[in-house]
């Protein structure tokens, strides 16, 4: 506390990341990172990019990414929106769309930052609770409301809810922003980058750090109907001309090109968490269905913090949220078939 | 215009920044980047961080890179808080610490994101008029307001004021955060950073974009005693918590390690000052006693902005402000001498 800090300062609540430790040998199943990491040909085109062109700005516009992305999903590049992270695309979206009179809703269990957001920009939210089996139930947002975002798979239980169910909840609410967060979409889930051409409402975020193996490199973007984009570049232009770098610009867009090396990667960690849900529930596990690169699991015999403590112990990393209905479940980021096999052996071990 | 954004999008002016044309052959002397680029030692260190490991997070503390940049300063690692970029640093600056009851004060003529900032945040601020000969006038700013932030060097006149003028404002104004903005400082001016240890309500933000050469690297820091650096800390951490990746971690600590290369240039650049202005001045431009790696001048027979398009016309890029008082100024970024060399040929042309 401090008489020098804006008032806002005072009743911030700062999100916690998971930890990102620097001692080697440890197993990290803790922050949804990509065992397998990016393509070859990112790392070549970066190497590429350390010149003498550093002492440039970068693009402001990030055209060349915003192309690569428009070019996939079939949209104009200016429908697309860059910066530095998912989080950063997230963040100028609450800026920029989520605040009005009515409040945002959200679910009660989701991504952690978005009650963080909403103190950083003075937003009201209201929560709506996940059911009984922990999801996301759309008919429960039929209400009055400012704008609704909602992470889909949800995070941190991997669920994800069928896009003719986000389509309602679109349709629904045709005078409110809808915010699809799709962090973990090329896992299972059905992306709702399709609807953009229909809904003039709808913003859909995503990330370079997991499918594409790239959350060093703090890439992410939005897709949406011209309007709502030109929103987020006013607010991205009145904080940062140029957010993402000329190394992240000519990753991002050679990480992007190379369908091949995603899909194959991608495929190999969707096998990977069948292999594991089975395992754990082999061990007794409640295992929710994932359509992420996680799981999210509890033991009946253990509790979530003794579990994430035991296999502290063992070198293994995994996320605990010591938070109400969550308290007992651990979130697990599916790694290599021999790191998700290490980590059944030390559950053996604690479980016995 | 839309009825689904935030209501304080309608009423941002974003700031514009300089052209980042991708055509070759230009003569780019608009956007203050500096010719010689980083340290090859940089480059070296990109191309090695270029692998496997960008498929983790970065340090969200960027501890490494802080413990840097204090120990050249002598100071702690906690009293240094780094960004994505020193526009990046600024913003988090003006949400955290400049938005008080009373107005934040800053010149007229000075770095045009200030005012953008303080529409994004809605902070009142005032502004302070330059005298006469385009200078700050300390005691100006001897009056009742909130907080102050000062460019020195300010932008984009290149004037610096004497270390003891900035220490005289802030013993003045004991319990307003004074913002000290030395982007430019290296290239002539005296840096405020040794005052932190005397005045808990100083801070001072740099940038790793114009004396290290790395505008395409997205750098920032500042500097200032714990509780600032706390505000900032809470702020970022309630906005982005990797703001940067990888890459511009590790260039940035190598370019920051390697003085030698860092001095050899900046005296370079202002060698090729000193030498510009006297040609210019040989010209009968009116030329500001720069302390950055810019010169702003002006010509008392020709507008600036028919300067400029005749500059354009040969392939020769300046930034021109249409901004009352200095529409008639051109600010001038220093190049390599053969650049210096080109524009001084290119304005006689005009001129005769």
């Amino acid at each position: 506390m401090s008489r020098f800090w804006s008032p806002l300062v005072h009743s911030l609540t700062p999100y916690v990341a998971g930890e990102q430790p620097t001692m080697s040998g440890l197993i990290k199943l803790n922050t949804n990172e990509n065992p397998y990491g990016t393509s070859p040909r990112a790392l070549v085109a970066i190497a590429e990019a350390a010149n003498d062109t550093l002492r440039l700005y970068p693009d402001p516009t990030a055209l060349r990414l915003r192309e690569a992305i428009a070019a996939r999903y079939g949209r104009d590049p200016d429908d697309v929106f860059v910066g530095n992270g998912s989080d950063e695309v997230l963040a100028h979206t609450f800026h920029a769309l989520l605040n009005h009179d009515e409040p945002l809703l959200f679910p009660d269990i989701t991504y952690s930052f978005y009650p963080t957001y909403c103190r950083l920009y003075g937003i009201h939210f209201r929560t709506i609770p996940l059911d009984e089996n922990m999801q996301v139930r759309i008919e429960d947002y039929r209400q009055s409301c400012g704008a609704i975002i909602l992470a889909n798979p949800n995070a941190p239980t991997g669920i994800a809810r069928p896009l003719s169910e986000i389509e309602t909840l679109i349709r629904q609410h045709p005078d409110q922003v809808i915010v699809i967060d799709e962090a973990y979409v090329d896992f299972g889930g059905e992306s709702a980058i399709p609807l953009v051409t229909e809904y003039p409402n709808l913003v859909v975020v995503q990330t370079f750090s997991k499918s594409r193996g790239l959350a060093g490199l703090r890439v992410g973007f939005a897709v949406g109907q011209r309007p709502l984009i030109e929103a987020l570049e006013r607010v991205k232009d009145s904080f940062n001309s140029y957010p993402l770098d000329r190394l992240a610009l000519a990753g991002a867009i050679a990480s992007f090109e190379d369908e091949d090396w995603f899909q194959q990667h991608r495929d190999l960690i969707v096998a990977s968490r069948e292999r594991l849900t089975v395992a754990l529930q082999g061990l007794g596990f409640d295992v929710l269905e994932s359509s992420a690169n996680f799981l999210f699991a509890r033991h009946p015999e253990k509790s979530g913090a003794d579990l994430a403590a035991g296999l502290r112990d063992k070198a293994i990393l995994v996320r605990h949220f010591p938070m109400a209905r969550i308290e007992n479940y651990l979130r697990i980021t599916i790694g290599t078939d021999a790191e998700c096999d290490q980590l059944v052996a030390a559950f053996r071990q604690i479980l016995t």
